[in-house]
C-alpha cells in the first residue's frame, strides 16, 4: 500500500466520491476500526484503510454499481437482492482497479462489511463492527453493541447483524441470507445452543 | 388414506405417542388447519389429517429421532443443528412406514410444518399457520397473525416465521436457514422491496 502512504492524497479520491455526511462516517469508521484493532490484535493500518475506503461507492448511482456488479459475475442473488447491499461489493472492485489496492485482507474487509459471511476475519469482524458503532451512529441499540465491543468482538457483531436482521423482518423486509449464516456463525461457536418454536 | 378413513382409530395411535397437552395442542392444528383450508381452497380432509400427524414425533426421545434422520439421509444441516426441529423431518418418515401415510402433499406439509422453506404449497401453509393460531396458543403476538390468517394466508405466515426468527434473535440462538429463505420467498412474492442498514 505504498501508493497511499499519503494519506491526505488517498482521502481527497474517498471525499470526491460521496457527500460530507458520508465522509464524516468514513472517517468515524477507519477511527473506531483503528482502536478496535489495537484492542483486538489486528493491523491498525489496515484497519484503517478498510475504514477510509469501505463506502467509496455507497452514494454512487445504483445503475453504475450494478454495471460493474455484472460485469464481475457477481452471483444473481445479489444482482436480484437488496440494492442496499451493492456499494459493498462494488467497492471491493473499484478501489483495486481505480486505487491500485491489492490487499486481500483489505479488499475482503470492504466486500463483506455489510453483509458479513461465514468464517469472517478478525479484520472483516473489526472493520464490520466499527460501520456498527462509529461516533457517529446514533441507533436504537448502538449504547449496547458500543459496550459489548470493549469486551467481546464476536458478540458485539453477533449483536449488530442479529439486530439488523430484527429489524429488517420488522418492517417485512427482505433479509439477505449471508448475514443470517454470518449471525449462525458467530453464536454457534459461542457453543450457545439454539431453538426453535414448533 | 382409505386405511384412516377411521378417524377414531387413527386418533388412538396419535395420542399415544404424546402427552396429552401435545395431544390437545394437535386437535386444535387440525381443527384450525380444516377451517383455513376452507377459507383459502386447499383440501380440508388433507389438512385436518396433516394437523392431526404433524407432531406424530414431538415427544419422542431425541435419540430415537436422530437414529431415523441417519438411516433416512436427512442433510447434515439438519442433523447438526437444533433438535427442535428433527421431529417434523421425522414424523414425515414414520407416519408413511408406521402408518401407511402415503399422499405426499401430506407428508411435505409434515415435513416442512416447523421450518417452512421455499415455495411451500397451500397446503404447508394452512398447516404451518394453523400450528401458529391454533386455539390453545397464547404467545404475544397470537392475534395478529390469527386476524391476519383471516384475509391473507401469506401475511399470517410471513409475519409468524418473522416472528420466530426474531425470538430466537432475541435470545442469541441459531436460526434455521430454511426458515428465512421461506419468510425471504413469502415477502418477496408481495413484491416489498427490501432494504439493508450499511
Amino acid at each position: 500500500m505504498n501508493k497511499w502512504s499519503n494519506r491526505e492524497e488517498l482521502l481527497t479520491h474517498v471525499r470526491a466520491q460521496m457527500h460530507d455526511k458520508r465522509y464524516q462516517h468514513t472517517l468515524g469508521v477507519a477511527e473506531s476500526a483503528s482502536l478496535l484493532a489495537k484492542r483486538y490484535g489486528a493491523d491498525p493500518l489496515k484497519a484503517e484503510l478498510a475504514g477510509f475506503l469501505h463506502d467509496y461507492c455507497k452514494c454512487w448511482p445504483v445503475d453504475k454499481m450494478f454495471e460493474i456488479l455484472v460485469r464481475h459475475d457477481m452471483p444473481i442473488e445479489l444482482l436480484e437482492g437488496e440494492k442496499e447491499l451493492w456499494h459493498a461489493f462494488a467497492a471491493a472492485i473499484v478501489i483495486q482497479s481505480e486505487l491500485g489496492v491489492t490487499d486481500p485482507e483489505i479488499l475482503q474487509a470492504v466486500r463483506y462489511h455489510t453483509t458479513g459471511r461465514q468464517g469472517m476475519t478478525l479484520l472483516e469482524k473489526v472493520v464490520c463492527v466499527a460501520d456498527y458503532i462509529e461516533p457517529n451512529r446514533n441507533y436504537p441499540g448502538v449504547e449496547e453493541i458500543r459496550a459489548l465491543a470493549l469486551h467481546d468482538l464476536d458478540a458485539a457483531l453477533s449483536h449488530a447483524l442479529g439486530g439488523t436482521i430484527r429489524f429488517l423482518i420488522e418492517k417485512q423486509k427482505t433479509v439477505y441470507p449471508l448475514t443470517l449464516i454470518a449471525y449462525n456463525d458467530l453464536v454457534s461457536r459461542k457453543g450457545r445452543v439454539g431453538g426453535f418454536n414448533g
